[in-house]
């Protein structure tokens, strides 16, 4: 069984450990020499280009993706040459384009906040009229991690996105007034099996994950709305995969989707240390049609906190005399990068059966990165 | 941080997870193309010839190994270039011959089967003679798996082997009745930190580790005895890395030691999804002089099943479409070896509440791969 990955980031480096406990041959087209899935590069190239996607697709059984960058053309003409794509192209279609994603998640009627596709300053003003003079604009295509998203409360405040834009416009969403983040992580094979993990708690700090806890605590009944709205999602949209539902729990306690991804996210890294299953051995077995795992927690309480940014040029082992020594429990992840300022070069997890105290740990844990 | 390994078996493989997730580069010198830590091989050429191993060294921080039969030769043009070796040389000629590891036993007052030293079929005789006519005779060194370990009741019953023994001789042990057999872990590093797991049962069929049950039931007192006695042998002989003690639980209730390996160990593999730093992450750290991390169990029990030969050049995924459905609880371990019969190709793992449950699963899941 052989699996390709297009992209070298972390999430590739992370489906290596899965992949050679189960025998599963994976194999990366990374972007650069020395990637953060160098281990398993077998080739090196641009995934825009379709000769060079198509040559790699050649040695494997089934296309999957670290991130969701590769063009439908180039999508599209994997599919022609007859290589199984997981997710599909229409599927990376939703996430690839954020107002795609707001269009096909209000056709299947799942909760969103109020959007509007905005061409130029006059739609954005009759968006901001109608919401109180504040609203969220996000560029539809290429945002992460706070990129490409941006609170404005004047018709002008986009200009500069608009002069880009073109025809396409911009998406204008309403500034949700949350109560905190959420994310609903599942996994859906072809043959339609789904699985789900606890719903999570997420923390971001300047648009970035910063530290999630699993489960979400004092979560109620929302755990059960969250999963069905999460197998909703990828069943009618025909995800295939570990999909990521973001999802905002709003001041007065409705779910509201925020964004999607298709494919291991960083609000399921705790569930290499904190699930019987983690989210990378989940998505070989997904897009390889195979039975999904037991995605039960192993722990009450899993932390994960990322390490973002640490002493420029450093890497996260020069700190691992001190830091493994201060907390033998805790896991540490390094993604082979080295550190500069912002940069998510890592993550830590604890495990635990009170919350506070794991996160306590987790924290101390990753502060000796940090600093 | 670059550590490498000597051998390109499932040992080496399985140390690959680890070390990508803590962001160490691991580098192997196989003896063969596609061994099964082939994801890691960096060369590929003869163990025994020193120029290859040099030349494998040199890029790496810390050589460690797969398997314990690289001479000393090789190790000590190893040592006199500066290079760090982890378990060290000495270290590792006690776990080479077996006549010289009870030697080392016995001189730091560990308690082992009677033995002697035998050279002909008179030194047998006259060991026969003293233990009622019955006893065990090993080559010291190559043995594995029930390899080179014949139970002799004659004096002539080992000629074939003294023609080759030479003045060296053969290792004749007392047959020990023994209630079952135990293994207690334990890893060191330079600096001297010692961690050890839980002792756990191990039962082995036709000489070869079957299945491992962590921890061993019904042990009372051994526990804390075994473990004592692992940390004074790791520490008498100054082993680095994982040092496995397999011992003998005596119909008399007391703990002889059968055998020692300086490197994982096959009764160690449970620890991957049983506890919360796995012998090969332990291994890892250890030959790297990084602090230890914590051994704990992370399930009241865990029970590790060997996937022993199945259907000859099948692999284990080959049937994962049934068995990862029938138990999706369950944790497989493939070593990217086709099939043959009584040839180790993976294992399963299931961990529980409850030992016969557990027991029962473990099987059931390593049942799929053994018709």
């Amino acid at each position: 069984m052989k699996v390709g990955v297009i992209g070298g980031g972390q999430l590739a480096r992370m489906m290596v450990p899965p992949a050679v406990e189960l025998g599963i041959d994976i194999r990366v087209l990374a972007e650069v020499e020395g990637s953060s899935a160098a281990i398993a590069a077998t080739a090196v190239g641009d995934y825009r280009d379709v000769e060079t996607v198509l040559a790699f697709a050649a040695g494997v059984d089934v296309i999957t993706f670290d991130h969701e960058h590769v063009p439908q053309s180039v999508l599209a003409a994997l599919t022609a040459a007859g290589h199984p794509v997981h997710p599909g192209p229409d599927a990376l279609a939703v996430a690839q384009d954020k107002l795609v994603m707001r269009e096909r998640l209000s056709a299947i009627g799942a909760p969103v906040p109020d959007w509007a596709r905005v061409r130029d300053a006059d739609d954005l003003a009759a968006f901001l009229a109608d919401h109180a003079g504040r609203a969220v604009v996000k560029t539809p295509r290429g945002g992460y991690d706070g990129k490409g998203v941006r609170v404005v409360s004047a018709a002008e405040d986009a200009d500069d996105w608009f002069a880009d834009a073109g025809d396409i416009g911009l998406l204008a969403e309403e500034l949700v007034e949350f109560r905190r983040e959420l994310a609903q992580l599942v996994a859906r094979r072809p043959s339609g099996e789904v699985r789900a993990w606890p719903l999570v708690e997420t923390v971001q700090r300047g648009g970035v994950c910063a530290e999630v806890f699993a489960p979400a605590p004092d979560a109620g009944e929302l755990p059960v709305a969250a999963r069905a709205l999460a197998e909703r999602i990828a069943t009618e949209l025909e995800v295939t995969g570990v999909l990521a539902v973001e999802l905002f729990e709003t001041a007065d306690g409705r779910l509201l989707v925020n964004e999607l991804a298709m494919r291991p996210h960083n609000t399921g890294h705790w569930t290499i240390d904190g699930a019987v299953t983690s989210q990378f051995e989940q998505h070989l077995r997904a897009v390889l049609d195979l039975p999904l795992g037991d995605p039960s927690p192993t722990a009450p309480w899993s932390v994960m906190v990322n390490v973002l940014g640490g002493p420029e040029g450093a890497t996260m082992p020069d700190r691992y005399p001190t830091a493994l020594g201060d907390r033998p429990e805790a896991k540490f992840h390094s993604y082979g990068k080295p550190s500069r300022p912002g940069r998510k070069v890592g993550h830590v997890t604890a495990t635990g059966s009170e919350l506070d105290d794991t996160v306590a740990r987790a924290r101390a844990a990753a502060g000796f990165f940090q600093i």
